[in-house]
């Protein structure tokens, strides 16, 4: 049986898969990269034992940050232009002591970006699952999300915005945290209102907008619960204001939004307010693409 | 005798003033605003007691947060355009139980910024005490520093941009903070590289380019040491070019600089690389506006 593992800083998230490629039992651990820094095979080896006794030996594939600096061991990076068959030839297959195949999957890099190659890890597998196949333009959020460009059967370059992380630390670390309030659910008028401000003609950029948190706050205009709403808004929207200025869309285009949080909404209701046409693909990508980099290695060995 | 205090959230500084207008001495204490909270006049008379014994009653200048929602006591906004009496007009005189008189100074609100009136506090002193007298665009390096126009003996308007907040988020709680190390001074070199970044031709925005210091270390281009100063060029030049955008400078203009911290000498030479002649202000300007203003208000009433 192969199993697909998510293994981010904080968490472990596996999935076993059946021979007609469907789902057939999950398990989820705080064991994160962190927490397993020094014994991952020893963590991987208990937490996937269940299966292991009812299945015998397992074949396990890994995408992301696994194979990152800081993760188990690290793996190069395929350089885009890059097809199915360029990132399953650079898989690696690890014999583990318990009898278990381990295949890492490697990142993708884009050395037309400047003034360094850009980086994903774990992103390339999510696009692979989306499908190749068809030509696209796709969003996929996140910390470091990307905007990414298929062409050819192939993935033909991508960038990185840091959107999600500047949420998150303006959220929590800046001189809002000690004024904005969680409200129950998300705020889409809020949201809303942070979009117009991103999509307005103000002649200002990033830095100078990102103030209007706090002097929407000042004026009565934005109340403390609205304040992350409005935040998100406001990044996400101007995510898109970049993307379009850097020629990855233009109105009346259409984006795919690849993604497994409720920040795919959020895309869409960014893309759909700046004219453009959103498809939300399935949540289940990054698992196809796995599956998939994993069958076309061993088509290739 | 005049004291001129800048109270911050962590610090309370003041320095006495003779009649000729010199300082002839200065008091630091960690009483912060925060700190001080629910008994600000208490702290302020502890704090001065010696000079209020060895001069007699106090005349207390306050500019800043110590006039803030979180300050002491509220003060409002003076709408720009404002010259030097709209300013001292909305000052508050405020009699001390000690026989000491404060005068608070209001903030500045630019009712021109959309979708919300931008705000300053404090740098209405700076710019008062660098002097309204001579056309200039000043540039006020800070956690949330400023760009202002001044003409006509006035301040015309101004904007915010968080530049310095997001500089030290990004070194303190985002994925690089586990990465960055402290070098000893300053390194100029990976400075300028950041401004290199954010001069060069590349068609994406700020949030992708914030990216480059990671995808700078792990090329192995940007060393732990270079990312604090390769940050901070990034992101200052980068205020440079949304400044430019917004129609604050063109090449071959002239920038004032007005400031109190290293970050003069970050802006100088931000300006210099992208080709403004950068004229960097005396240091005191806070302490000399807040006199002015203080002084203008005496003519007044």
């Amino acid at each position: 049986m192969r199993v697909v593992i998510d293994w981010s800083a904080t968490r472990l998230e596996a999935a076993l898969v059946d021979g007609a490629d469907a789902v057939v039992d999950r398990i989820g651990t705080d064991d994160g990269l962190k927490h397993a820094a020094g014994r991952h095979e020893a963590v991987l080896d208990a937490v996937l034992a269940p299966w292991r006794q009812a299945h015998g030996a397992l074949h396990i594939l890994a995408a992301g940050m696994v194979g990152g600096r800081s993760g188990w061991m690290e793996m190069g990076y395929v350089a885009a232009p890059a097809g199915l068959a360029d990132i399953a030839r650079a898989v690696r297959h690890v014999a583990l002591a318990n009898g278990d195949r381990l295949t890492l999957i490697p990142g993708l890099c884009d050395p037309a970006a400047t003034p360094f190659p850009d980086v994903m890890r774990g992103e390339e597998a999510q696009l692979v699952g989306h499908g190749l196949d068809r030509d696209a333009v796709v969003v996929m959020p996140g910390n470091n999300g990307k905007w990414a460009r298929i062409g050819g059967g192939r993935i033909v370059g991508f960038r990185t915005f840091i959107t999600g992380e500047l949420v998150l630390l303006l959220l929590k670390h800046s001189g809002l945290a000690g004024i904005a309030t969680q409200p129950e659910g998300r705020d889409w008028r809020a949201f809303a209102r942070g979009l117009e401000c991103a999509a307005g003609t103000d002649r200002h950029g990033l830095l100078t907008r990102l103030f209007t948190a706090r002097t929407g706050w000042l004026a009565g205009q934005v109340a403390p619960a609205e304040i992350g709403d409005y935040l998100r808004g406001l990044l996400i929207g101007w995510e898109f204001i970049e993307a379009r200025n850097a020629g990855w869309w233009q109105p009346g285009g259409t984006v795919d939004i690849v993604g497994d949080d409720d920040r795919v909404e959020d895309y869409r209701r960014a893309a759909e307010r700046l004219g453009l046409i959103a498809r939300v693909a399935a949540d289940d990508t990054a698992l196809r693409g796995a599956l998939a980099i994993g069958a076309e290695s061993s088509i290739l060995a």
